[in-house]
């Protein structure tokens, strides 16, 4: 059973082939500057097939898919024999508004539901239904799946997905926080439990998803109760070109002392902002951290702001679930930067979060990296949203 | 030696005289609805003297404040002989910028900073600063102490007060967190440990200012390490009519919804949102309180959403301090609403924060509701913000 998942950006649309069987990677790559100038397309098999990467126009989502087909079905750089080898595709979608609490098969009604949180995912959703069509034309029978970045954190209670604002504004324009990152998320907090040799149910775990985007979601015995992005991904931590949690004040006042327009606001607020403001060098922690130890202070305050935050949203999330179990750190900045851990849980001893300096440098996929003292522990999981794709597309569809 | 405390609000002047010998207020009131239609001034003396209202035109701070001085000094209401027995004044002022972190004797370079962070608070510091004028043409010669809200808070790590966005715009604009209620929060802390009969120095404090406008502040040793509020006073948990915190992108999409102003939305947010916004019926706690205990679904939620936000912000510093000594209360919801406090600490057992229900049910102007268990004190400290601000004014003057 090979799966194909595509998850599509505003001008990119990545995908990877997996066989279910043994939930391995057949293929994977991506095209990138959909519709730009410059754009391209890199195709990687794993089977000793060879690789490439070409450059040529891609005028949208469907040449893009189409792309991806044909390299998965070509005669040289293939992986499948036929394009009907492709069983299912899982989509990832970005906003699922508060309609999905749970993947479903694309029907015309699900479409149609996408299309209408375009408002609320306006670069996202556009480009997750040009994908779904794009399949639809060129694989008019194969079922498809809708994974929602959303999703998981539909079981907020609404004293923590309510914003302080009138009420009719939820009522009547659904402005609540959503929270994303759903399936890393789901995957990390289930693989937690497993790696424990524990139920979920019995778990109370905080979720530090830390990458180019970062949230921090508080999973109690399996049900988000809390996280940290709210009606769009710019809530919360510092990330790398996104400010995070701050006055909504603060808009107004740039507005008026640059006399800058709503929009160049939220631009800077998404694009110019976090790591990269703060740094004023580099959106990528890589980049910040090794400066910052190099004694940029620039770079030194940024790495400092991330893990005060990171610190008080672990207090903040422990406290709403009654205490904690465990914390898992993933995603790029979580799995690999493991200074960054240690001093975001540095002060959290009181609560029983204590990490091992040996074990929090070594690699795997999965590991624990607590102090034998730690009365919670500490995981280092690596996510894998496209495995959460593909399981429930899988789940969700009876491919052959 | 008698004490003016002038607190000038954008359209309302609060006095108290104090006699500093036994710290005693002499006589208080207020003047509301200056420069509007309906204006009133109240004055209540404390020593048997019949209080007075009345509804008179009161076009400007300055007229507000010769009506305080007059009634002073009333033949018949007065509680001084003569203007000449007010010995120094204390005034309130909002914003002080990054420039002062204490209390400083009114000169004309301080007037010119108040003046410099007229943008920072827009409704308050112009206020301020008429009150200021108007004591100086009024007793040229009585000496006059400026008291910032926002100068505690100035020991606050750049951590703690520099926002996600381009650093420019804290180098250029000053934009940052200051936070405000410092003089509450400094006055409750001290009284904290006081009560416990320690050094400041050795107490980690988490400070819970739970009025009409809401803050909590982390007292770490002494020194403030981190606040809820921020550039503005809208940041932070649920308030009376502001909305806290939540995802800036909310103003766009608001904006963009309903086409809005920048400024018809940051009105909403300031005077529209809150306690007011959420449970559609009352911006007071008590009404809001009393409805929820009913069972109206609108005020439940309310009081769950700042409940929820109040937990997470004890939690969030806690984790900054490494652990917290003492969690207090006050201002007129913290010292007032016992089933609120309960409810606010409820799943902070973890922690060490345990409440005696017993306890928590009386009424003092300083208590010790833990739990013989508790680990950590929470206590319950009335504020008295113009005591401050008149030990203050002693400490820099020397009146007489």
């Amino acid at each position: 059973m090979n799966i194909l998942v595509l998850n599509a950006g505003s001008s990119s649309l990545k995908y990877q082939l997996i066989e279910m069987d043994h939930e391995t990677i057949v293929a994977k790559g991506q095209a990138e500057r959909i519709g730009i100038e410059g754009a391209n397309f890199r195709h990687r098999p794993t089977g000793g097939k060879p690789e490439y990467t070409v450059e040529l126009p891609i005028p949208d989502h469907e040449a893009a898919v189409k792309l991806v087909l044909d390299a998965l079905a070509h005669p040289v750089h293939g992986v499948v024999s036929s394009k009907d080898e492709i069983h299912a595709v899982g989509h990832r979608v970005l906003h699922g508004g508060s309609e999905f609490s749970e993947s479903v098969v694309i029907t015309p009604e699900v479409k149609q539901a996408i299309r209408r949180y375009f408002i609320l995912g306006p670069l996202h959703n556009p480009a997750n239904l040009m994908g779904i069509e794009a399949i639809e034309k060129i694989l008019p029978k194969t079922p498809m799946v809708a994974v929602f970045d959303t999703a998981f954190h539909q079981t907020m209670p609404p004293k923590a997905y309510v914003y302080g604002i009138p009420y009719e504004y939820y009522r009547r324009l659904q402005i609540r926080r959503y929270g994303f990152h759903g399936t890393s998320h789901r995957y990390v907090s289930m693989a937690a439990a497993r790696f424990l040799g524990k139920n979920p149910q019995d778990l109370r775990i905080i979720c530090c998803h830390l990458g180019n985007g970062s949230s921090i979601t508080a999973v109690d015995r399996g049900k988000v109760v809390d996280t940290s992005m709210g009606l769009t991904p710019l809530e919360g931590l510092l990330m790398g070109t996104r400010a995070g949690d701050m006055d909504t004040a603060v808009v107004e006042y740039i507005m008026q002392q640059d006399k800058l327009s709503i929009e160049e606001v939220m631009t800077m607020l998404n694009k110019k902002s976090g790591l990269l403001g703060i740094s004023e060098r580099s959106s990528d922690m890589r980049d910040v951290f090794g400066a910052a130890q190099q004694g940029d202070k620039q770079c030194k305050l940024a790495v400092d702001i991330l893990i005060h935050r990171i610190r008080k949203y672990i207090g903040a999330y422990a406290a709403v679930m009654g205490g904690v179990d465990a914390v898992v750190f993933t995603a790029g900045i979580g799995e690999n930067n493991a200074e960054l851990r240690e001093m975001a849980v540095e002060k959290l001893e009181f609560i029983g979060i204590k990490v091992d300096p040996v074990r929090n440098r070594k690699k795997a996929d999965a590991m624990d990296i607590s102090a034998d003292d730690a009365s919670v522990k500490t995981l280092v999981i690596a996510t894998n949203e496209e495995l959460m794709i593909a399981r429930d597309t899988l789940a969700l569809t009876n491919p052959r």
